[in-house]
């Protein structure tokens, strides 16, 4: 199919692109179905993403997306404020809160250690995170980081500073994943949960 | 996970659902990496859409989108203008472009007939593309609408008119696609391919 790579209909195509997961042919569909069918939905989304852009920044705590100065998990005076959760992104904190039962609050580094790609402890927030520590009644930090090297790297990291302020620290269990088979489970996966496994009394 | 369903992220979630393809899981990805990593290409699409909506329109002549009163095909002086070529919609024009060798002109229908979800003749602008016919030096029109029920149906009603009007009509060939096996061939086409065949001499 010819590409639209010019005047407005190919900067439209070009700036969608930058949507996660929209390739050319995709970003093509989506600018003619807005210009050919839905010019009400281009105008609506054109709205919400300069409000979004301009109304939500980061709460003060936690670091997550947030519409005010705090976000509705740090705002809410029931949470456990003794529990602090540390996840890599706001949809990692999505996810927890999706599978409920949790009910402290978080801290979102927005990243994970990364030496070769420049990302050292202050840019993932390792300084807010203590002086969290320092201010608050925090008993226990729950590392949830990804289970990839880097997050792996990033939860040690942090657990020898959250040791350091005496504060008890713990890391989310890995192992094989509820209704999974053995069978289908990677080497990996297996290797933590043996290492990982539990004396049942 | 847990779905951002109100405010600012929430509303932008939604607006992004509006886009073909995009399911919730897709569109909350988007919203969180828009604002996470890439407000600067948040913005730039909302521009481009504002820019697109308001600066995009019909080619007066053959209804496909087009910046200018006339389309860049239209505005050729070097397309033979006594080929007209119908289609259904924009994206079906490019892809005839984009396998190049056609040099006549299009008239875009923006649509098919369906007398199920009341689009009439006049809806896919029969009497505009008759008008051309009067007031061109059109020698033969090439009906291209989709293979599908509809698409043929339209194509049947077009061929109609056109003959009325004195003006040789013909339909694209359908058949079994250059480089495809017979095997994988549906049978609905291979019925084409057969009624369609062209004698040898």
């Amino acid at each position: 199919m010819a590409r639209l790579q010019s005047g407005l209909l190919g900067e439209l195509v070009t700036a969608l692109r930058r949507l996660p997961g929209v390739g050319p042919r995709s970003a093509q569909r989506m600018a003619l179905h807005l210009l050919e069918r839905d010019r009400k939905g281009a105008s609506d989304l054109a709205d919400a993403l300069v409000a979004a852009v301009a109304g939500v920044g980061h709460c003060r705590l936690c670091r997550a997306l947030a519409e005010a100065e705090l976000c509705d998990v740090c705002a809410d005076p029931q949470r456990d404020a003794g529990l602090l959760c540390v996840v890599e992104s706001p949809s990692d904190l999505l996810a927890i809160e999706g599978a409920g039962g949790y009910r402290g609050r978080y801290f979102v580094l927005m990243g994970r250690l990364s030496p070769i790609d420049g990302v050292g402890p202050e840019d993932i927030g390792v300084p807010e995170l203590l002086a969290r520590l320092r201010d608050e009644s925090v008993k226990e930090v729950i590392l949830a980081t990804n289970a990839t090297v880097e997050g792996e790297a990033t939860a040690h990291y942090l657990a020898e500073q959250v040791r350091a302020a005496g504060i008890d620290v713990s890391r989310i269990a890995h192992g094989v994943p509820v209704g999974g088979e053995l069978e289908f489970v990677d080497g990996g996966t297996l290797s933590h949960a043996f290492s990982g496994r539990i004396r049942l009394s």
